[in-house]
């Protein structure tokens, strides 16, 4: 949508309470999800219309995969399906924050860990830690 | 990178424990601030190889901004700095996780709000909601 958005308009998309996404050029946002508990970040993926509608009517997160290139069930094969407790929007309505409640094993990474962001940044490297 | 990463490439990748970030085709990665002490998601905004640099090195959060196309060294003008106590990377290297403390008012929200976060989606509506 660029930077030219009207004040108006602008005005309307941060403070109104209409639902209006502003999709990227691929047609996506950034959705974050975090543990309804322990408030952890357990992934950052990304979203299209459909994905968001069907979070929104079945209460289970929806991604858009971009490496498959398709609508993608969290959980749908490896039974991490993520109850949403909680669905947010940002001020200029590109972002999305899903409080969720992982379900199977408990955690969100297809790497086996809990989170998808087991790794520190220290001092250039990385450092593996819960 | 796409999805032709070998298997040994991609297991450097998740398991290695060198920072490789994968910029995507404009260059950035995404970047999710959680406020230290509450876990509250704060903002999501984007950071380039520049800005992850300087991150790391001040230990403060610097972003790129999309509408200004810019280094953004958050709060800059705003007061509202986040002083980074840890940085994570996701398993495909691809976002980043920052653990802030706001300095200044406390807010990360250029509209005041203290998270970009402040409206819940319930029944496709937004209600504003702390």
């Amino acid at each position: 949508m660029g930077g030219m958005t009207s004040s108006s308009a602008k005005d309307l998309l941060e403070n109104g309470l209409k639902l209006t996404p502003r999709y990227d050029a691929a047609g996506l946002i950034a959705a974050v999800a975090t543990h309804a508990e322990t408030g952890e970040v357990l992934m950052l993926a990304w979203m299209n219309a459909e994905a968001l509608d069907k979070t929104m009517s079945t209460g289970e997160a929806h991604y858009f995969s971009r490496s498959r290139n398709e609508l993608w069930h969290k959980g749908a094969t490896s039974g991490q399906v993520q109850v949403v407790e909680e669905l947010r929007i940002d001020c200029d309505q590109d972002a999305v924050w899903l409080k969720v409640l992982p379900q199977g094993d408990g955690g969100a990474c297809h790497t086996g860990q809990r989170s998808c962001f087991y790794r520190v940044i220290e001092g250039g490297k990385l450092v593996k830690r819960p």
